[in-house]
């Protein structure tokens, strides 16, 4: 792909991105894309092809987005306590600004999960192995207890997401506020800072 | 209420618990449960005004055979940890043994979650004070920490209701099955033997 292709797709990418953040997937249309990007409809779909080929190529940037930021944080020299902690956030973080989630509505989920079950499912092998280097730094080096359940990082995880599937579950229909958002962000820690003592040496 | 009463009463909701528990709420009609129990439909019209009524007597009952059994093992002679444990498993079973979840489907539950919400808010009010009982035992006897945040009863019902939640929503429509519920339990168990060492005095 030339420059000035590369160029084109990152415009597109960015628009589709904000428009899908704010209004939902369902809502956006590739009129209203190729309109902020001020480019003919026949030229957007010369990049992407439907909508969902866009849609899943911004979840796409943004899922290794986040890897990438996250394997920043693992050459970071910090304990691994903290490294799970700043992870936690991240995460959140991630979640919080992500395009899908732009319209927090469960059942609007539940269509994006179907349509997307294998980028969802790759993003959690992903997330399995970064939690899982974190995990065994912290073992190598001391900080946590060597017999430690060979599940623990699966149900680590498991709880992350349980906490927010039940907050996404609550909130139905409507979007989450800022309130919301603070209170998970503080269950999460409270929950990790518990955990980590769990399975730190005594 | 006179004994012929009650027993007609006890008859009807013992009937109207498998029906529910086997095919779920919406698909359980009031002439099912009145042929179940050989009574006529104004009979039972008589005690239960309407489908609604008759399940949510179902529910009550259910919360409140779980909140005895957990008052029962609040007088056991065993430690905080272990008492947090069987908690734990029991309320695994009431969920896995609940009517509203014989059809395990995330829209009825929504649909139940709706109709009965504020049974549901009293009973996770209850849960509170049960599993708050039993913190505030292991902090007086030494077990936990002293200076355990004062979220700390509310996250880890969260995270229990979390990962349960988890697990619904990524059946959809479909029922449970025994390796499901196990995973669950796996889960559940090393979740809590995990905060526990990290709430235990050290």
């Amino acid at each position: 792909m030339s420059e000035i292709s590369k160029e084109k797709e990152k415009s597109i990418l960015n628009a589709a991105r904000k428009r899908f953040a704010h209004y939902g997937f369902s809502k956006v249309t590739m009129d209203e894309i190729a309109g902020d990007v001020e480019m003919g409809k026949a030229s957007l779909y010369y990049y992407f092809p439907t909508k969902e080929d866009l849609f899943k190529a911004v979840v796409v940037q943004e899922q290794s987005e986040f890897v990438n930021n996250i394997e920043s944080l693992l050459r970071k020299q910090i304990s691994a306590a903290e490294k799970l902690n700043e992870y936690v956030e991240q995460r959140l973080k991630y979640f919080r600004d992500l395009v899908n989630l732009g319209a927090l509505s469960v059942h609007s989920v539940f269509d994006i999960k179907s349509m997307f079950k294998k980028l969802f499912e790759d993003f959690e092998a992903q997330e399995l192995i970064l939690l899982g280097k974190i995990i065994e730094e912290g073992k190598s080096n001391g900080e946590f207890s060597n017999d430690l359940s060979k599940d623990f990082v699966k149900i680590f995880l498991h709880i992350l997401q349980g906490l927010r599937f039940r907050v996404v579950k609550l909130l139905n229909e409507h979007k989450a506020d800022e309130d919301t958002y603070k209170n998970l962000e503080c269950e999460m820690k409270i929950a990790t800072n518990y955990l980590i003592k769990g399975i730190s040496c005594k």
